[in-house]
């Protein structure tokens, strides 16, 4: 039942369903009326109309313009543009426009604003000045809420509720006195007692030793590296702090509009980012992400599908919604570059590809003003006579032409990628080893290696089940949560098999190192132990006997039980082991010493997947990505181009988007995308 | 007549003539007889006397000095110095050393200080730490200036006023609470009403709409990227609150010494810099200029040449003086390249060919101790048996022999480059599409192309008049000011030819996009339309079918009316339009959508040349520059030969410094000289 | 007498002996047994002894656990600590944990933290966050400091203090009101008059003349390079309030327990660091070093050992203590390099041949949280069953066997290098004509040339006397100190040889140029004069007409009587004199104006070396580090083979630590050290 969806979020007594906020796949943007004269907006509704936009992101940043002083209201033109959308058939997901403070509150009140590690309060002239440990925003902020709600809550244009905008990107990390002390209230909550924490935190070292909560303050600026396990909770801190406000922001939302579903957009691409989407997924109606590609990178459809994934993977595989992503450049990059032909309908379609049920842009019209003036929109500067709106137009008419498969969700995948935003939180938190290093490389490498096979993958958090995988891939998990080691054993030995990277299991729960040989967690289960870490510097690289090549990492690794795959051949480690595997019950784990180039990756991972008896999604040229979405009794094969070359996917069924019926091959034109209605298996 | 010069300052009735400086050209630097016992004072007028100086700046930095203890004056060194150069027929630029308030204003006074945007306040130990914006500096500032005027405004040795020192340097930008209120009126002043400002801004984007002016604050640090309108305007606001210190000093002055002309020395080279010298410069009495090349620019001698042209534009096609520029090495590089031999007096007359009436070196005696002990001079710590005093001398040589063309005005060139401050501070006001593209990138290699071929150009603002220009290049002006467009039209129609960039004419005078297709100003002018840029990254480029190669910026070019000239051949816009032209009444506008490197620009620019007949000042080898200054019945030619090896140049007359005749031919030896007085034409 | 060492700390009425800290050659590292629980010390102390360790650093920074309460002491885990110990048979050097002041004690009194030159103030989580110049922080420090003399100088375990650690590490340079009184003190008692300050830093230059020595503030942000001359008395100021803490602790100390001796550790590898380390070890009982290698540089050994050759050197030649190194990565480079297989020995035993009479690591256990987690110590995380618990204890094996070497010093060399804190100070005081030139690169460049020949050499302090020298480097000592001049015209009147390089006496002792031409102070000596620096960018190279190349620096050099010996071939300076030699009187005075590059310094070095007829320590081949001490009535030679491959040396004796006897030839194996105790020659 494409036409509803189902919520899990925690503040409901159960699953409850929701009508869907448009029909079929959701296509729309960011709408700023507020920004252009009323006439103007009359072209709007009909350049949507056109395009077949369905659903708008509205009143963003409106507070302003609303609240125009304190406590004083001004409806009108939201009354008119609510009106006018719903007139239109298009549907409105109301932001509340706490993202940003109108001017008189920041004035009135600048000790809502964030402060930095030194001690710089914000000023105003951005968005997101505030402080979630503000009671002083916090209270202005519901009060505006409410009258929202109370306004807009029957209106028939409204689908959902999106709840401020990517919470924590501009105010992420307050150290503010108001802050201290709810940093200090929180980490009472967590540990109890003091001893506790300074016994997690290892505080003898460095003498930070405490008697009291009220003695820990936010890791200000310091000469040197805080203590990592303070970090790493501060991290923790600060992802509650920001969910704190949006937890109050739905409960208004929640007791005055009871039957509107209620979001807010995540940024799941931020990497490692300061909010922990998993938990907040569970806080949401519905998943929201924005994602923008970076131009720079060559490889950045990769990038795109593997965010995707996390996002599907945070809504625990359920369909989720792409609210945010770009018509073409962004105006944030020190080079913003435009998107090729194509490439913002692929984009699309690979989002929707991998569970979106819709693709909203930032944003409708381009701003002439303002700080976002040159990025880019459906309807740009130069008008909707323009490539970018004919294209937006065109994916319109696709996405009407595979409306069929609205409702559907992505076929569940037998590899499993362990990710965990904790795991990434620690490894940013302290002196490391290496910078060289970050928490994304790996996991991201090993998700290209697999999309160049045509093998789907499931990114999950370690602590959530393994059933249905034959393989696990834990890719520099630096962190292990309890119970994963444990888990992992267990589905080694009814038969799975595990990828565990260096850089996993070394640290616990509060960051502290498992000691004994790394990688701590995992070492009985791989039967290894790592002596010692060999980080290689740029430049450097060492060879394998297995014909690889480690370009980052290296490490003093013995097989305590393990078979060896491959050794080092040359280096400081040159006769010592690199990969190593054991038979684990039915199953087995490999446990991977070295930081290898693409290329031994990929061998790798095709070693992994034949060895797991996984099977690509399709079987299909190098260069198309393959997906499936199912519903109950329908499967779609999705093939996106991604070069300049006509390719083929063996498969069969009928084409949505041509309506072509293709028979054991299907050709997929240079940077074209196919939907395939497959034909029954 | 060269012995006097003509105000046209606006505090003046009228035009009004002062005195010259100096007979014939100006030579000398600024002096510090306060850094060095009197003995030595004696040895510093010989060798002065010995090197031809005329000309010195006095009394730069002693106010501390002078004004010892609050209201406590002590002249005695000063008045010895004053007599001694007065003795030795050396003219006085004295300054009002307000550049350097005494240490014991500071600690009386430091919330005259410039508080930066993250509320730090500049402390004591450098320079200009005041802020323009502080009651309290300007009041102790005008007591001393009147002071001083009413002690040296009738010494014979006063010629000049040097109003403090390069205004702007350090104290750019005061983002202070007294600021945050000069600020406020200024902005009521320039808006009249808060609504006004925010439609001119675009407030409603990220709800920054105010109700009052008193919520309008300096761009404090938020974290995010100001808005563009109000970054804009904020660096109009620094500009005439930094002019606004030199008006009230120059009102004191005027008053006392209604006969002593006066100026401020502007820093022009600087990119863009923070004074609108161009607006400063209807203030001064005559205009000076600080010039100082980069080392590392191994083609610097065409940027100094720049300056100079912009130089002569800022003072309107009238003579100006060289102020400050150094004998050889600088000590805030990295690495402090020497000048390489002959380079001082090639320099010196590369200013003086472009309309500069005198070349003064900061500093004349180098100091011992101070932040520049480093800072080359004319009299180095080596002392005067060294290569830098003996080029300085023969340089005064030099200058006593072409005196005759003291007095005289470069010719008018056919070709005018619109350049523009308001224009570069828009294009650093907010997120661009780029950050790769200088504001003074695309200027300046058009103008050495130009240089290359002997070719003069003027350098002039946009709302200046084009009266006499066959040719006229608009390159990456960003902002468009009211009135360009219909006066290029009417160039154009009456016969002008028109050369517009990427980049140009894309934003109004509040800095917001100007819609409907890019250059939003001249897209009529021009029969073109811009749907999108596409920046180019570093390493990346684009062929054109003309050959020429794009390395920075491309975009989506039509033609609506123009007649293609050129084509992308390669990468995502192969086939569209990259170079056009229009024919516009009896003249033509040609559209550049691309960033080419230096061999297109300079193919491109002979291209023009030939299209709009323009000639070059003579006919001389490639590596000459050439550039003619007229008086009334004589015309001189400035030859500078700025390669390693001999050259030619076809011309006539004699030359000045050599007293050779050359007829048909001049030779100009390897890092040569020549300046011609033409054999009547 | 190798079981006593002698102090020669000023406050001593007299030289005095105190017992040596550990029978033979110290082994051990820094002890934290409170990071763990009480049964893990036992397995500790069964480890040390396995390995050999018999002293140990101990409650460094253990001050919170100890005073857990203003004025409340618990003793309890130290005592049991102190007494296992002593059973053991290790001894202890007992920090004063200063380093780290109480949470307690940070909040009651967050003024005692040191504020930037932003003023901001250093918040808790580090270490050392406290002023020097703070009298609150200083009373708090000096009752701890006799509570704990009190309690332990007479338990039987205690061998030294150890105040503090690393003192001015992460408190260098404090810039608050109450140091800004603590400075202007110092200026008082250096300078006498406002007016000799005003001479000395020459504060005419910008008019930052004074009146007061209370109007001399610390140099806080200006938004320019302060003066030279106060930026070096800031330095020096730096330097003598952290030694004035660490005076304040001794004067506690040597009251308490007049019979224990006093150290601190010092990082004289910090280039050039903040504490003048020579007039410090005037202080201490015994020169204690901290030195880390810094992993990316190939050379690394070679830093090692010109840091140890300058610890001797600030011993003034007597034997010393290696209290930190490490066994193998540390935590706060970008990427922390594993040391390879026999490095740690080879390291240790590098310092012991330059007069180490010890070699302590950092840390024992390496430990699982905090801010440290990743430095290595001599028990890895994998535990005592691992390449770096063996190497180490390996290395005690060595140590013992080699025993006979304790307490003998380091054969004087004949050759001294010049080498100055003061010196280092002021060329990172202020603007100087290139930033490409560290102030240590030439003296280890030099040094690495000597000891690939195989040459010894002294670093020492400008004004020490040169006996016994034949030939003197005088490599970039930018600062002349009073003095320095005569006496070595003296010494090469006597017959000696001197090379003095560009940037050398430059300025005088109050950052002031000496005019007339550089060198100022020592161009009678050398016969030349210097009118102008030309420095080279990167990348740019100058050929001497003797083959030799210069890259970072030349020279516009006269010979004014000295004797050319190399000329610049190419480039502005061509024709002109690179390198000269003057006769003075026996002996000679030898000028470079060129940064040569390696290949150059070693023909040059080659060349000295020759001329003056200094003979290596011993006749080895290339890559054999070499080096000798003796004590009364033998010597040893030290044979440190730092290349893959088995090398020789031509020399007879037993070698220590194989037992093996050579005669004529030994052979030093890859990587292999060997300790010769000689035959009597």
């Amino acid at each position: 039942m494409h036409d509803h969806f189902t919520s899990h979020a925690a503040d409901l007594s159960g699953p409850r369903s929701f009508p869907s906020i448009a029909d079929g796949f959701a296509l729309g943007g960011d709408y700023s009326p507020e920004q252009w004269p009323e006439e103007v907006w009359q072209e709007d509704v009909a350049l949507m109309r056109r395009a077949g936009v369905n659903s708008v992101n509205l009143g963003v940043f409106s507070w302003g313009l609303l609240e125009v002083a304190d406590g004083e209201y001004d409806w009108g033109w939201l009354d008119r543009a609510m009106d006018l959308l719903h007139e239109n058939g298009i549907g409105v997901n109301l932001a509340t426009p706490t993202a940003a403070p109108p001017m008189w509150l920041l004035q009135a009140h600048p000790e809502i604003a964030t402060v930095d590690e030194f001690g710089v309060r914000t000023s105003q002239g951005g968005r997101l000045a505030w402080s979630p440990s503000s009671a002083t925003f916090r209270r202005f902020a519901l009060r505006f809420v409410r009258a929202l709600a109370e306004r807009y809550g029957s209106h028939p244009a409204l689908r959902l509720w999106h709840v401020s905008n990517e919470i924590g990107n501009e105010n992420a990390r307050c150290y503010s006195d108001e802050t201290a002390l709810a940093w200090q209230s929180w980490l009472e909550a967590r540990f109890g007692s003091i001893d506790a924490l300074n016994q997690a935190w290892g505080t003898a070292f460095w003498g930070h030793h405490y008697t009291s909560f009220s003695q820990v303050l936010p890791p200000r600026h310091a000469r040197t590296s805080h203590n990592p396990g303070l970090l790493l909770d501060f991290e923790r801190f600060t992802s509650d702090a920001l969910l704190g406000h949006y937890l109050a922001e739905r409960a208004v939302l929640r007791e005055v509009t009871p039957d509107i579903p209620i979001t807010t957009n995540f940024m799941i691409m931020n990497n490692p980012g300061v909010a922990d989407y998993r938990r907040w997924a569970e806080e949401v109606d519905l998943v929201a992400n924005d994602h923008y590609t970076i131009g720079a990178d060559p490889e950045r459809h990769g990038e795109l599908s593997f965010s995707a994934d996390r996002a599907r993977g945070v809504a625990q595989g359920r369909p989720w919604l792409l609210i945010e992503h770009s018509t073409s450049a962004v105006n944030w990059q020190p080079v913003n570059r435009a998107k090729s032909a194509g490439e913002l309908a692929r984009n699309s379609l690979a989002h929707i590809a991998r569970g979106a049920d819709g693709a909203l842009f930032f944003q409708w019209r381009v701003s002439a003003a303002g700080s976002e003036q040159f990025h880019s929109g459906i309807v740009p500067h130069a008008g909707a006579d323009s490539k970018i709106y004919r294209e937006v137009e065109a994916l319109g008419a696709v996405l009407r032409a595979i409306a069929p498969v609205a409702g559907s969700t992505v076929e569940r995948a037998r590899l499993g990628i362990l990710f965990d935003w904790e795991s990434a939180a620690a490894w940013r938190s302290g002196n490391k080893p290496t910078r060289s290093i970050g928490y994304l490389d790996l996991p991201l490498a090993l998700h290209r290696a697999l999309t160049r096979r045509g093998i789907a993958a499931e990114v999950v958090r370690p602590q959530e089940g393994l059933d249905g995988f034959d393989l696990v891939l834990v890719p520099t998990l630096y962190l292990a949560a309890p119970g994963v080691a444990e888990q992992l054993g267990e589905f080694a030995r009814a038969g799975g098999h595990v990828l565990v990277s260096y850089l996993s299991g070394i640290v616990d729960d509060a960051n502290r190192v498992i000691t004994g040989g790394y990688p701590g967690a995992y070492r009985d289960l791989l039967g290894v132990r790592v002596e010692e870490f060999y980080p290689l510097f740029e430049g450097e690289s060492v060879s394998l006997d297995s014909g690889a090549t480690a370009t980052t990492w290296t490490e003093l690794l013995r097989a305590e039980g393990a078979e060896v795959l491959a050794r080092y051949a040359t280096g400081e480690l040159a006769g010592h082991p690199a990969v190593t595997r054991a038979r684990v019950g039915a199953g087995s784990a490999t446990y991977l010493s070295a930081g290898l180039d693409a290329a031994g990756i990929q061998s790798l991972v095709d070693d992994l997947v034949a060895l797991a008896g996984v099977a690509p999604v399709a079987d299909v040229d190098e260069g198309i990505e393959v997906t499936r979405r199912r519903s109950a009794d329908r499967s779609y094969l999705f093939l996106i181009n991604h070069t300049g070359e006509d390719l083929e996917a063996r498969a069969s069924g009928t084409d949505l988007v041509s309506g072509a019926v293709h028979s054991g091959v299907v050709s997929v034109a240079a940077g074209a995308v196919v939907v395939l209605e497959e034909a029954a298996r």
